[in-house]
């Protein structure tokens, strides 16, 4: 680890950042000067002030996705800050770019109360086509999303609710396939209660599952719960769990069909997977240790295990959603990424391992599997334009629609 | 026109837009991507949150200009908005990287409202290595400009107002070399009291002119003014006009050595100029059309005269500012852009012409002109460490100093 820890900095130190900003046209002489700049700049910008509509024509608006945060919720680091999280965005911009081709730019913050964030992301609204929301903490994060999603004109998303739930949700779908069970009749603990157990939670809901209880530190999450609870729990104490069961995660695991843990390091134990039904699977997510090692609950009895690492099989990898579901919204000018479209961008990652490549170490597609892009942006777009949130309908698109 | 109107247009649509985010490691496996993203980006980060100076190693902050507008005066269109103004603030970020390979990005805002624009900005400082303020319109630039060089730790430079001064009057420096006077014994004329006029005015008054009159559409301002003024004119009033003149600009014009026009087309008539003392210079730099055409001019007896126009001898361009200044402000973490570091900006690229070289047609270094930005970033920077506003001191310009 310290060699990789000396190979991350000197690449950092050596390049100064990741990005760069780089000039398509050429601005060599008077004459491009002229047309770059003044006075032929201002035919596009009349051409938009009288066509609003015409920014995605003559800028880069149409291409370009701010990925705003405030560094408080940081991956493996927590709350340091928007100055300390810029290796992260800058990061994220580079992955936007190396998978989607999408142009992605950092906007890291200073503030950290919601409604200064929210009116500071809503200003930058002309020079964005989307915006990405990035290691903000629970529960701002929701009261931020929920707010520029309904105050904006441009799709909004953050990824670490909805790009580790959809990739999760998308995995599973493919782990019940392998242990031949359906989401309707499976029981789910969901084990950790941040921004991503919580729209994992959702997601798996609206796709059908009937039988969820959420646990945090203090264990599962109910109606009428007293410690350590907040709005949002409270929310999701009515929609799940509905024998209101109460106990430590060690309890209410037994007798489940999966595992789904956003927590810890070492939340779970062997014990605790041989108390599962048959035939379990377990998504082990937190970073970089996972709750359970996949070899330890394989021998305990699983049938699938998920997690995040790149080093193990079934990797959890935002990757594989957010570059596709952002390169579709954008494609077809979508004023938002709604529900149907996170739920066609997980059906479109898992059906791309077919009944017979799938295995129980090969149910979630790779990170650079080069086909996910192209499915996942073809799913998002198309289901723009079918629920109506797309407000350019390229050809092509519209005839595979009719 | 015509034709170039759709050159433009076209341009603009084939590339959609002038920027593109580039990524300068390569993303293309798991061991890239672990050291671009996680878990390998967390060592910079660390870094950052122990001792957040090193923000400038391992991110882009350090060669970083957000290019910020409300798009409420832009050049010869006025107050189109963000939206429309994306075009030239792209524009802008071109310039940046064509002339100083600075990474520059639009942040093209939807609000107007002063307070709204100075906590936005501020917002964004551990983003950006330096901010440039673009087509703000009066007196709100004014306003936003003050408070956030007092309120943010990198440097704020409003270039509608300083990059416009500071190359006029590099330009009259040389003029007046042309006709053999002296600045303390000039009587200037400044025709427009908007953003650039006013910075115009300031700077000259600091280079050491004792005699300016200052006018606008209702003529000479003077102390106690009542029609048509303002905080910013009544400021003027009283650093301007030491014998309190008042008249239109075809009486006050009459018997000063230099007019300086940053106004409307035809505002002057050759009798205006044969109303002028000998040697008279002439900066007409209202565009597209000069307040008057530099061969009516040159008729009239004007000695120098120099327009906006790239396709007229002595073009005051900004770009012949800018770029240099950024680029010495940022090479040494500067702090801000003080006044020393526009003089030196001044005085750099006026030196560039020798004696030998200069005439009345060529007072000011063509806007490509490659020596230009090496000599402005050289003397800003070494003012910057002169003026103690410097917070890295390379080793080379520290002997500089010594």
């Amino acid at each position: 680890m310290s060699n990789f820890r000396e190979e991350s900095l000197e690449l950092h130190k050596q390049f100064k950042g990741k990005l760069s900003v780089n000039v398509k046209m050429s601005v060599e002489n008077s004459h491009d000067l002229s047309l770059v700049y003044s006075p032929g700049v201002a035919e596009p910008c009349k051409e938009i002030f009288e066509s609003p509509e015409k920014i995605y024509d003559y800028t880069i608006k149409g291409n370009l996705v701010g990925i705003v945060s405030d560094g408080s919720a940081v991956l493996g680091l927590g709350n340091i800050g928007g100055a300390a999280s810029m290796p992260v965005m800058e990061g994220k911009a580079a992955l936007f770019k190396a998978f989607a081709d999408i142009d992605a730019f950092p906007i890291c913050l200073n503030i950290n109360d919601p409604e200064q964030i929210i009116q500071t992301v809503k200003a930058l609204e002309p020079t964005f086509g989307g915006i990405n929301l990035e290691d903000i903490s629970a529960p701002n994060c929701f009261i931020i999303e929920e707010r520029l999603k309904k105050e904006m004109n441009i799709p909004v998303f953050h990824d670490d609710q909805h790009g580790t739930a959809i990739v999760t949700a998308a995995g599973l779908i493919n782990a019940l396939k392998v242990v031949n069970k359906h989401l309707e009749d499976t029981k789910i603990v969901v084990n950790g209660a941040g921004a991503a157990g919580i729209a994992i939670t959702k997601l798996l809901l609206r796709m059908g599952v009937k039988d969820i209880i959420m646990c945090d530190t203090k264990g599962a999450i109910f109606k009428g719960r007293k410690n350590g609870m907040n709005s949002m729990k409270d929310s999701i104490a009515e929609l799940t769990n509905k024998n209101n069961i109460e106990g430590s995660l060690e309890e209410v695991i037994k007798g489940t069909d999966v595992f789904v843990g956003v927590s810890v390091a070492e939340a779970v134990s062997a014990e605790m997977v041989q108390s599962m039904n048959k035939g379990a699977i377990i998504f082990a997510m937190a970073n970089p240790t996972p709750e359970i090692m996949p070899e330890i609950a394989r021998l305990a009895g699983a049938a699938v295990v998920g997690t995040g690492r790149s080093d193990m099989p079934n990797q959890v990898n935002n990757v594989l959603a957010f570059p596709g579901i952002f390169k579709g919204a954008l494609q077809v000018h979508a004023s938002e990424i709604n529900e149907e479209m996170k739920l066609a961008a997980v059906y479109a990652i898992a059906n791309l391992i077919t009944a017979d490549e799938l295995s129980f170490d090969y149910v979630i597609p790779h990170a650079f599997d080069k086909r996910v892009v192209e499915a996942v942006t073809n799913a998002v777009a198309e289901t723009a334009i079918k629920t109506g949130v797309a407000r350019k309908i390229p050809n092509a698109k519209q005839e595979n629609v009719v």
